[in-house]
């Protein structure tokens, strides 16, 4: 199964499922206040039933789904087996699943998470997986190459949606006098795109809908983009069309999860919700 | 039990437990290659087993363990079932646990890791753990406030041992006439503790020990400095005594793993190798 993903890659699946069904990847929260909105427990049996009805509204309406790893793992090894159950379950009812797990280290540690998040033999294993660069992009090459190797994404965290982010990711590297951070790991992913990967695409990067464009071309990336801030962090779709003109048709994938999990728990209300936001998105991104 | 943890703080508890067993963080890494140097099988009954001996061979030998997530994490909701028997048995034996996860993220979805890691109702309930600061201090804050709640550590990657890391962190933050980005964030952690949070010393920085000086005083930081490097890393006693000197007795944590590993599985080794190292680096510190 490994191989038939190989030869395609994690973007090209991207692409072709957004060809289907639309720009759009649903969040998958759980957190405290929607299973209390959703009328479900703050429990493993609440996340569970959670995780289940959002592979019943989104199979067939969003190409792609995105659990946040946080509202599992604290419920401990519990939480992660619903986890486990999830990313099957939703893989299996041909969504594409990006674990948003957020993992950074160095060495032998990150050989860890890759494979804990894109090994085919993992209880865990995901379409993608999202990382931090805190520790440089050279820190996370063990994580590009087993994706490479197995078909599967790795969607760097570079330009996030929240105010608190900016200073650092703004900072001009090499003394004051070079790109900043942002722009200098946007075109460290193109680079790996352009061949420093046996398979162009393998490395994208999450770039917040709600930011102003900085000086990297987008439309060069030659890898996956995630765009969350869209609904609930207040990006609108002529932000997004905006920020993402110049990206090729099925490279940006706009994020919506408060505002899509809102519209929960009635299946119906959750499916049009999240085909209204897809749809939105669609016009937005050509 | 919590309530009696808060009354202290963990750079309080941190402090006397070095006073009693020096200045040593032993890591708990059972990688594959770790695994199999101590005849162990790389599966979950191999990592309980890994984890079991070093709690047998440090427990009244080093304050302080700091197992690596990752190494769990990658044999899913088992392996983290093993990690939730780990930190309970070394806390048990009077070990500080440190949990190094390096978490990161934003609003509710850092406010989970925070009660992941932190909440003393969690199964993974540890003294401390290790956070990345990509999203901005400012994005941590929700972990920050649990653990003061709670007479827990923060401890925020800032400046790594790894060379990928440099380029960012030593990147000029406000349009490139601010501080570097390591020192920002060392000056935002020391304003935490010195007032900005109820409990002075929640917030703590790593440092990595292979490194030249920064421009912030790392005797101002006011709460607890993880510095990994030593050993396997190539940082040596004369590197930590002179990167730390200013700090505080108590206050620097000297972080070995693989250096020390090494010596297993025998537990009279084991044990051996953890008193020589921390007694170089108690010399090195003063």
């Amino acid at each position: 199964m490994a191989d038939a993903l190989v030869s395609e890659g994690f973007s090209a699946r991207m692409m072709a499922a957004i060809g289907r069904t639309g720009p759009l990847c649903a969040g998958i929260d759980p957190s405290a206040s929607l299973l209390d909105a959703w009328g479900l427990s703050d429990d493993v049996a609440g996340i569970r039933e959670f995780g289940a009805r959002c592979v019943d509204a989104f199979a067939g309406v969003v190409p792609v789904v995105k659990p946040q790893v946080a509202f599992f793992e604290r419920f401990g090894s519990a939480g992660i087996a619903a986890l486990e159950t999830l990313i099957k379950d939703a893989r299996d009812a041909g969504l594409l699943v990006i674990a948003d797990a957020k993992r950074g280290d160095i060495g032998s540690t990150m050989e860890a998470y890759a494979s804990t998040w894109l090994d085919p033999r993992s209880p865990l294993v995901a379409d993608a997986v999202t990382a931090m660069p805190y520790l440089g992009i050279g820190s996370l090459q063990p994580m590009f190459d087993l994706a490479a190797a197995h078909g599967r994404g790795v969607i760097v965290v570079v330009r996030s949606s929240n105010p608190e982010g900016r200073a650092l990711q703004e900072a001009l590297t090499e003394s004051g006098g070079g790109p900043s951070v942002q722009d200098m790991l946007l075109a460290q992913i193109a680079e790996l795109n352009a061949g420093g990967l046996p398979l162009p695409g393998t490395a994208g990067a999450v770039v917040g809908a709600t930011l102003v464009p900085s000086a990297f071309p987008l439309g060069s990336l030659g890898g996956p983009i995630l765009a969350p801030g869209v609904g609930a962090q207040g990006a609108t779709a002529s932000d997004v069309a905006h920020l993402f003109r110049g990206c090729g048709p099925g490279s940006v994938l706009a994020s919506a999860s408060r505002s899509v999990l809102a519209a929960g728990p009635d299946l119906t209300s959750l499916r049009a919700a999240a085909l209204a936001s897809r749809d939105q998105m669609a016009l937005a991104l050509g």
